[in-house]
Parts: C-alpha cells; structure tokens; sequence
C-alpha cells in the first residue's frame, strides 16, 4: 500500500474514558488494526469497545495492562509486534485528574497521580521509540490537559505529571523527529463527555447540544489526522477546545 | 448544504507567496470560492493563479489590494460580500521577515514590517470579524513564523510584528469564539518552498526530495483542516514544522 | 569608583505615572544623575519631580520628549551624552492600556497604542544600544504588563503592541548580551498604584493598606537591583505582582 | 525586630553543590539562622559548610536527611521549628541533571531523577506550607534549570523532572500567595560554577574570570532579594544567566 500511514497496528494506551475509545474507532475506520489497553480488572469494558469496532468492519484487540508496570508495557509492545502487526501509532492517553490544596496532597497521592500520568507515559513512549526508530518511522501521541501547561491552584500533582509528560512529549519530538518518528502533544483544554464528566454532571445533553464539552468523536479525529501528516509539515502540538471555553 | 464549511468565500490576504497561494488552492478544492489579494502591481501574478484554480475546476477572483489600507480593506470585504458572496474563512498571510541587528534597523525598516505583518493583520482580522461575528459562524486564520514565539537576535523588527499579530489572534480568538468565529494561529517553524527560498537557494530539489522544507500544499491543508472543525473541538494554535527541523 | 552601575545617567523614558517616577527616585538615591521624559505638555510635573530628587540630595534633570518621534529621540540620547554624561541606564516605561471589543477598534487607536507602547520603545532602545554597546556595558529596561505575555478578550491592540515590545526586548538581549548590554522586560503584573488607578477607584487607600496594587517604590527597586546585578547573574525577564493578585 | 525577613531559619535542601552553599551563606549573613541538608554520608562538607557560616560569624545546623523520605523530611521541619525557630524560607535546591537518549533512559533512572528533583521538592514545599501557611508569612523558593522550560533532546528524564517542579512551585505560588506564602521559581541557564562544572572543565579558572559562567555567590543574591521582597510587589519567577550565554 501506498500510504504508509493507512497500515500497521495503532496502539491506544489507556482506552478506558471516551476518549481513548473515539481514538480507537477513529484509527480503525482508516484500516489500521487496533489495540487498546487498561487495567485487566476492566477488561470486558475493553472487550465491548472490540465488539463495536468489529461491527464496523475493524480489527480490535483488548490487553488488560498495568501501564506502570515497565515488565508488562514492554512484554505488550513485543507481543504486538511479534502476533498482529507492526506498531504504527502509539497514543498515550491517561489522565489522572485530582484536585486537592497542597498541604492535603498526600504523597501517596502525588505519587500515584505521577504514575499514571507521567512515568506510564515515558514507558510508552519508550517502547514506542524502541520499535519505530529503526523503522525511521511511526507517531507517538501524548494526550495533555490545561494542566499540561499551567499550574492552577490546587492542582500541584495533576499539574507536575502533565507538565512531565508534554517535557517528555517535547524532548522525544527533538530526539526522534529527525529519526523519522512523528512526537506531538495533544492539549485538551475542557471537559471531555465519558463516564468521569457524567459522573459530576446530571444531564450531559445540554452540553453536547451546544457542543460545549469535547465531544471524543470529534477531538479523535485531530488525533488521526496528526498520524496522517506529511512529514514535510509535521505538527509538534496543538490544542482541543470548545469553541465558548474560556482560556 | 448541511456541511457550513464547505460553502462560502475564502478570501486569502497576501496570495503572493508559494504558501498563500496554495492555501488558495487547497480551499478551491473543498468547493469554496476562493478570492486572493496583492499588491496590485503584481495582479498579473495573482491571475495566473486563479487561471490554475479555475483549471482544476474552482472557481477564484484576483484582487489588486494594500493590505495595510483600512479603506481598501474595508472596500474588499464589502465588495466580495455584496458581489460574490458570504466570507467564510479569511487567511492573513503577510510576512516580511528581515534580519538587521538592532542598530542597523531604521524606523522605516521597523516601521513597513509592523505595517505588512501586524497592522494590516488586524485590518483583515477586524474586517472579517464585522461580517462573520453577526453570522455566528466563520474562520479567521493567521500564518506566523518562529518569530512569533521567540525574539531572536536581529529579528526585532520582525519579531515585533509577529509577536503583535499572534496577540491579535490570541484576543479575537477568546473574544469571537463564544460568538461562533474560530479564530487559529498557525506558525510555519522552517523555510517554506516558495519565491524567497529558491531565491537564496541554489537548488531546492534535493530539499523537496527529503522534505526538510515546509512543502506549501502540505502546509495548505491544515489550514483547510482547522476550517472544517466541528465547534466541540476547535484548535487555537498550532505549528508547522519539517520533521528534521531543529526546535 | 569600582562599582560601574552607581555612576552615570540613568534615563527614564516616560516618567508620566507612579511607576516612572519611582524609578528616577530610587535610581537618584543610588547616585546616579537622573534625566527624566515626557511629552513637552506636561513638563510642569516632570519639574516637580525633578524638584523632589533634589531635595532629597540626587541631581535630575527634565524633558519634554515626544518618545514617538525619532528625530527627538534621538537629539535627547546625544544631548545626555554630550551634556550630563554617559546613559548607564535606559528604563522605557510608557504604556497604553486601552480595552475595545475587536470591531470597536479603530485603527487610530491600533496605530497610536503601538506608536507609544511598541515604537517609542524601539527607538528608546535602539539610541541605548547605539551608546552603550561601544562602551560594552550599560542596562536597558522594559516595563511590561499582563498583556505583554496574553492577548486577552478585548486587549488586542494593547496585547499587540506589549508583545511586540517584549520582542524587542528579547531580541536585544540576545543581540546585546554578548556585547556587555544587559536588556531586560519586567512584567507588571496588577494595578500600579498611580493617576490611572485614582482616577478609576475612588479610594485606593484600602488597597496600599493591604498591598493589594503595586506599590511605585516597591516596583522601582526591582529596576535598580537588575541594573546593580553581576554580569555572570543577568535576569532577562522576571514579574512584579502583589500578593493577592490572581494569575 | 520590624522587618519580617529579617529573622527567622532559612532551610536549604541540597546544599550539596556550590550554588546551595553559597544561598544558606548569603542568607546567614542577613542574620537568619541558617539549616543545611544533604544525604547523610555526606554530612561532613555540610558541616565544614556551617563551620565556614560560623566563622563569618552567622548561624548554622547541619542534618543528614533524605530528601526524598517523607518522615525524614518531615521530622526535619517539626525538629527545627521545635528546637532551633519558626522556619522563614525554604530553597529546594536539589538538581539531578542527567542526559540519555530516550531509548536508554531506564525506568531507574527515569524513576531516581523524579524523586530527587521533582517528588523531594514536593515534600520540601508542603512541608513548608504547612508550617508557614498558619502564620501568614514565610518564602518557597524552588531552583529551577534550563530543561524547566524545554524539553531538549536527550532530557526526557531531567526535563519531566524540572517540569513538573516548575508546576508545583507555580501552583503553590497561586495557592498560598493569598495566605501570605510567597512561592518562587528561579530558573539558573547557564553552568554553576561547582563540582560538578569542575569534574567536567579542566581549569575553570578562565570562565571565572571572563564571568561566562553562573557565580554560586553571585546567584545565592537573588535568593535572598526574593525573600525580602515587599509583598505589595512579589516576584515569582526569574531566570539567572551569564551575560555570553546563548538562550
């Protein structure tokens, strides 16, 4: 095939909110094979997103992974390789939200919101480099937040993990760029519809009539179109936002 | 047509360049009628350009304008609005990159740039805004360079003119977004194939054959891209860049 | 004297506002010779000022400088030199804040708020550069504000000609640096104390009482110390803000 | 004793390198009483540093603490502030610049340098928070780096690091500014003159002299000038750079 961006597997990390499941839609409906992962205790939510991209017409796997875990991030990267196909996308895309004053962050929490967010990230990004580089080619994407770039009031542990990881994000970009291997951050900057938002808000409708929180459909799609670039006009980083957020 | 974006006038401010002239191009191709304005004395060149869109089947008007004229400005907007049709996206795409050290730079040197790169961008801006914000919908786009985010030594003068214009677009964008008008900064981080590369450059062949130069029809298209965002997801900023460009 | 940065001129561009003024005192006070501008029309209060250094035992001297105007810029730079001394210190501090919505903006307004806040600081700083760089020493300093680093809703004009003077002030670090020069752009980040703030708040004494605004004095030191600071320390930018201000 | 900075302990952790020395130096001799840590097998050149601070006639302890242990850090503030006084100022000054490719950045490493520069800061902050919050007055000051700001090629780890610092201290800053709590972040660009610079240079004799390298005393200033800054007019975040050096 022609396109080298039409083919090879897409792996989405952390596929568990609206989000990661729109990516995953997204890349498999422009003929990539899709892998997606979370925590294994979840896994037969995992299984009902393969059952929607099967009945499409796509090709989906479910890994229960602990994305901390370097063993088992790294074992998840040789399988794919080895079993379905060779990685062309790897988007990393947990979050880890957590609002608390600075002298009730406990370390367990600043700690923990780290793992998720940054340390899980540069094992991806890891493993995804160790894959592509010697290909000279892949993309690597970085789901960011508001947090990525500005340290709020209350959020320290949110804030210094996003910050890590768009560091990471910006550091593997000018490190693999001329390598052939496509780095970029993706802000989403505003709420986000998945199962985190309806849990704080009673009627979600209203918000999508107006189109006033991310719909993941739509915010997937900038994650796509960022793999499909030519490499003569790559794009490093770029926001997602509503069109009344206020920023 | 239900899809807004594909209907309308683009009207590209400063056609005069590879990039410009192949935004003109790029939106042709989506359906819209496309206008494109220069300096008047270079209509020749302006009109060849739209004899190739037309070629390909778009439809295209040519404009003998000075961008930095409120009163032909003004008088373009009112003319493509009564004569041709509604303006759904505006692309300012004046640059006017000059490097002197900062005591070899006259006030008529600092003077021209900000006029090209910043004051007639707000112009353009201002005047898309009069016809889009009553519409509730439309996109203004801005080109910026590297000199939009970093003053680099001997680029005062260009550097000012670009830092203005990204706080134009920065400004309209949180003002005009909850009216319906996307507003988007885009820098273009590395040379760009056109008049002014090849014009310091022996050959550029080899440079389009590795794709170390932003190739103006790839470039083209994330302008196109950011005008068709649905308003759940609009991107504010992003860059531009040949993937072994250092940043 | 060993200690070059207590003898010389110190020059104040636009010292219209509580802030200006505090600068030409706490300058004064460290021995230098002060000169101070404004436009010829209010040269009655610049002696007023003049008058209070005096007293307090510092030599300074008045200006009416229309700061947009090369011609005059330039006479003021060599009649300093030629006259009192060498120009150790260059501090531009004109500002322009004005706020109209995007299509309210006339470009009057545009092109007047960029003359004073983004030109006059040019042609201020570019004179510095011709005096002191041949000397390999000297310190320019810009006065910032909010809008120097965000185009805010409302604040494109402003926001334009800020970012553009914070350009400057990057450039010429980065060009002058190297040659002895130390540039620096110091954000004011709140309300200054002054005649602008009085005239819009009826009774600014709560706000000195809990140093809720910048105090003029408080501010000027921060010019002082980046002028007194050892060359192998430069800070090139850094921000004022009271304690309880919001950002 | 009517100025506030005046008084009181000021706690550096890492007073390792020449920089951290040279801070609790600066600061005794404005009559604090000055508490140095480090890794405990190193607690000799802490205690040939206090033996230099007391020679100067100024106060010093020396504690061997692991920065990165909550209950040592912990029992660090509960011992000073029971047995030697109320806590004035905080310095984390804890580096851990270290460069790989992405793809040999182990999760060892990766993990080591989060803690010492990143999670140790966390601790050191809100353990000062919680001290000096209740009290309404107190200064955080974090030292930052080059890879604070950008993530350059080879820094992936550094940088996440350094990142996630810099968000700590900035939402620390908007958190606890209001309670009285001033929280900043100084970025050092350039080299330190210190052991590590000597391990690297063979005679660094020469950038002494010619100042093209950071100065630890020349730096530690504008630590304390953070300190004493009026609270009507805070700074909360500076970079520190020799004049030659590139940025």
């Amino acid at each position: 095939m022609s396109d080298p961006s039409a083919t090879g597997v897409c792996l989405v990390i952390g596929a568990g909110d609206g989000l990661g499941g729109a990516i995953a839609k997204a890349f498999a409906r422009t003929g990539l094979t899709v892998c997606v992962t979370r925590r294994a205790r979840h896994l037969d939510q995992l299984e009902a997103l393969c059952a929607e991209i099967r009945a499409e017409g796509g090709t989906a796997h479910a890994f229960g992974v602990d994305a901390r875990s370097e063993e088992e991030t790294a074992a998840l990267f040789d399988r794919i390789e080895r079993e379905i196909g060779p990685i062309a996308v790897t988007v990393f895309n947990i979050g880890a939200n957590v609002r608390f004053g600075i002298r009730e962050t406990t370390s367990r929490v600043f700690h923990k919101v780290w793992e998720m967010a940054c340390f899980a990230g540069f094992l991806a990004g890891r493993e995804a480099a160790r894959v592509m580089a010697p290909r000279g080619s892949g993309t690597i994407l970085f789901t960011g937040a508001t947090g990525s770039l500005r340290g709020g009031a209350g959020f320290a542990a949110f804030a210094a993990a996003k910050h890590g990881l768009r560091a990471i994000a910006q550091s593997m970009a000018r490190e693999l760029g001329p390598e052939g291997v496509h780095v970029a951050h993706v802000v989403c900057d505003g709420a986000i519809d998945g199962v985190f938002l309806r849990s704080r808000v009673e009627d979600v409708a209203p918000l999508l009539a107006e189109d006033s929180v991310l719909k993941p459909a739509d915010a997937a799609e900038a994650f796509v179109w960022l793999h499909q670039k030519p490499r003569s006009s790559w794009t490093h980083e770029l926001d997602l936002r509503p069109w009344q957020e206020r920023f």
